[in-house]
């Protein structure tokens, strides 16, 4: 049986698999799902072994435990290797979910479920893709190594120590991740730069208690209003962030550049749609995909404070919270804009306050040319997969680890990925194309075959 | 035997019942608590019942049932309403609490609790001076309306309904009401102004759904960023409130009573131990006092949005909330205020998000002059209860049903509080200083009873 066909008959076995792996709540943020997380590594090594790697390793970390396997029995053929992560973002708010979070289900061609594209549907493609070559051929046309990590949501502390521990073990002549997105539905893509991130949470304390508004209100500092006052200084009107020294380092966008993206089959409108806001807004001077993928942000994440019930409580709250987030992109350096974003935030606040600043996550951008041939191997293979030309595109998310990979061992970094900007990675809802999981695994399938043949 | 010794003598037995009272978590917010609010107008009822009232009704309203008793046996004598409420605010946050919210506990001569000082405790020093006066006299010296409701802490809706609906029957000489602190320990006190309250709750929406930060940052709408740059202008550098027109209507203070406030024994280093800020700011041009009881607020009370669990989530929100509220001083009219802060903030928003505005309550402010002899008779009885003088105080809080007896009935009221600044009412251990529960009891029943010699 070929290859195609291989595929073809176990669409229905793939995603039976991927619903088993979707049931597991491996989110990395929340201890309580610890048990959930060591399932989920299990899961991940077992269906390794099934799909012919013999030497699989789970390994447990300060943290949660990385998945490695190896099969390096194609000698004088390239050495890859994959990386992806099992863990997820928390599925809160719960009550925004149609089906639930960790129950997938089919709507409209469309997989719903936590972790459906962000990142385990993407992971198995590469896992069934493997297990597809493997059972038509007996072996794998490559020398493959697999990194599966459960951290990623929460800042890769661990997966990095063991990099740094373990760099001749992980040695490839290139990195493959499958944790980005397509440009659009139909236009299969090749991400060669990402944002980085540094991930912040601030604390405010005034009064040493919690106080009766009506009681102290008009004499005592309310931390509330002193977050409020601090965020409304982060950005100017034309919406920089307005941090000294924030932007010194950010590379600037190439002519070139600039005009290959603004080629690219993006549409305004399907971004609008996807977003669903009243109204838009931006840093002046820059297109909208210039904005999302080459310029950095501050954004508030969450904040809290205060009573948040139902109905009214008159308190003026001892506390207030915010974590706030910076994507960074070249050549900032995250040590060096912590340092500021830290400096500056304390500046601004007043003597009223007192504030505890913690820096939760830290990950440097990335961009790299695309000259080695295994980009055009690449872009053949998604082409067999999807029956369309790939398109090279930035993406404003971060992986700190393809960073860190290319930093330390030099090599292509390639990002194919098979989700959709407006499938709700992070969100309620999150869900995956039902084409894009079976073309990916078609695609990778191709990838790794046609790699044997260089 | 006379009722001082009477009074001595039951402490013990006062103080059980009163943990009985308080063990009703009978949080009026939290429609959860909806049979504990049943329960504890039941329990109110009965300990009417007990103390001497033939005449106890639990009134069912579109919310939470009030409390109405009624002993008119004393032909002649003056007829007082006494008004108080057994509803309590949430306890949260919980683990905040040293010894549970609603298990009454004893600790350096406090009591703690939910409702210890505000109202519980001080509903039940009229309940039990009232039994103390009938179980030593064989009747009340005068003739006495009750009237404890369960909505004070969310806007007192169904009372006010209740007493446009019963005008001829709530009619009495005087209004008394203790639900109110003492300016310090040691000093009795009585309050003859209040401030009032609107409570407002808004709902900001930008995207339609939650964003990952990664792949929307930097050019949509983060409505938590909005939220923070709307409350950064509610306020001037001076501390004033920055919304037009929202001092026109604020009564300037007279000299005389400027004169009077500053002479009151009122110490800033209490205040500071009670508050415990790094630090302290109001409102330019007044002093502490002033701030606390004669200057309009506009206090943030609860702000949401966004992932606020462990660790990080990369998410740009759907939507943003904000619980805030402005207390109001003679003469500002609510409902005028309510239109201004609303007209106000929506044009200060942008128009990439839309605002859902909520007045979730609305309380005038109130000031009396104290001319009428009811309240020579309140300070020489407090006097009998504390043996110090009883001074003249105004407060921060609200209590709009005082302001509505007033303006309906045109009579004195008459606020003895016997709970403290520093006690936490809507905070976490909230507490009541047992001597002054104690003296309570002793100082209302004197007051009851020197009333009737009038």
């Amino acid at each position: 049986m070929n290859l195609a066909n291989f595929i073809e008959d176990h669409r229905e076995q793939h995603l039976a698999e991927l619903y088993e792996f979707l049931r597991i709540p491996s989110v990395s943020a929340k201890s309580e799902h610890k048990p959930d997380i060591e399932r989920a590594a299990r899961w991940v090594a077992d269906k390794l072994r099934a799909a012919g790697f013999k030497k699989v390793e789970i390994v447990p970390t300060n943290m949660h435990p990385l998945v490695y396997a190896e099969s390096l029995e194609a000698p004088g053929k390239r050495t890859i290797l994959f990386y992806g992560h099992y863990d997820v973002q928390p599925a809160e708010p719960l009550d925004l979910w149609t089906s639930p979070a960790f129950e997938p289900t089919v709507r409209e061609g469309n997989l719903f479920g936590r972790g459906t594209a962000d990142d385990k549907g993407q992971v198995h493609i590469h896992l069934k893709a493997l297990e597809s070559l493997q059972q038509v051929n007996g072996k794998f046309p490559i020398n493959v190594k697999v990194l599966i990590e459960g951290e990623e949501e929460v800042g890769s502390v661990s997966l990095w120590d063991y990099v740094q521990k373990n760099k001749e073990k992980l040695k490839a002549d290139a990195l493959v991740v499958s944790d980005t997105s397509m440009l659009a539905k139909g236009v299969p893509s090749i991400t060669y730069a990402l944002r980085g991130l540094n991930y912040y949470q601030i604390e405010l304390t005034g009064p040493a208690r919690d106080l009766h508004s009506g009681v102290y209100g008009g004499a005592v500092p309310n931390p509330l209003t002193i977050l409020t006052e601090l965020f409304a200084k982060l950005h100017d009107k034309n919406f920089r962030i307005a941090i000294p020294g924030f932007y010194d380092d950010v590379a600037k966008l190439g002519n070139a550049e600039r005009k290959a993206l603004k080629s690219l089959p993006w549409e305004k409108k399907d971004f609008e749609k996807a977003v669903g806001a009243p109204g838009y807004v931006g840093e002046k001077g820059f297109s909208i995909v210039e904005q999302l993928w080459t310029r950095p942000t501050l954004e508030l994440n969450g904040i809290w404070g205060g009573y948040t019930g139902e109905g009214a409580k008159t308190v003026i709250p001892s506390k207030a919270y915010a974590k706030f987030s910076t994507r960074l992109v070249p050549n900032q350096n995250p040590q060096k804009i912590a340092k500021l974003v830290e400096k500056h935030v304390r500046k601004l606040l007043p003597k009223t306050v007192i504030c505890k600043f913690e820096l939760l996550s830290s990950g440097k951008p990335w961009a790299a040319p695309f000259h080695d041939p295994i980009f055009a191997t690449a872009q053949a293979a998604l082409q067999k997969g999807f029956g369309k030309k790939a398109v090279f595109i930035r993406e404003g998310g971060s992986i700190p680890f393809v960073t860190q990979m290319h930093d330390t061992f030099k090599v292509p970094c390639v990002l194919l990925g098979f989700g959709l900007p407006d499938e709700n990675a992070h969100a309620p809802d999150e869900h995956i194309a039902l084409e894009n999981y079976f073309g990916g695994i078609k695609a990778i399938a191709n990838f790794y075959s046609d790699l044997g043949t260089l």
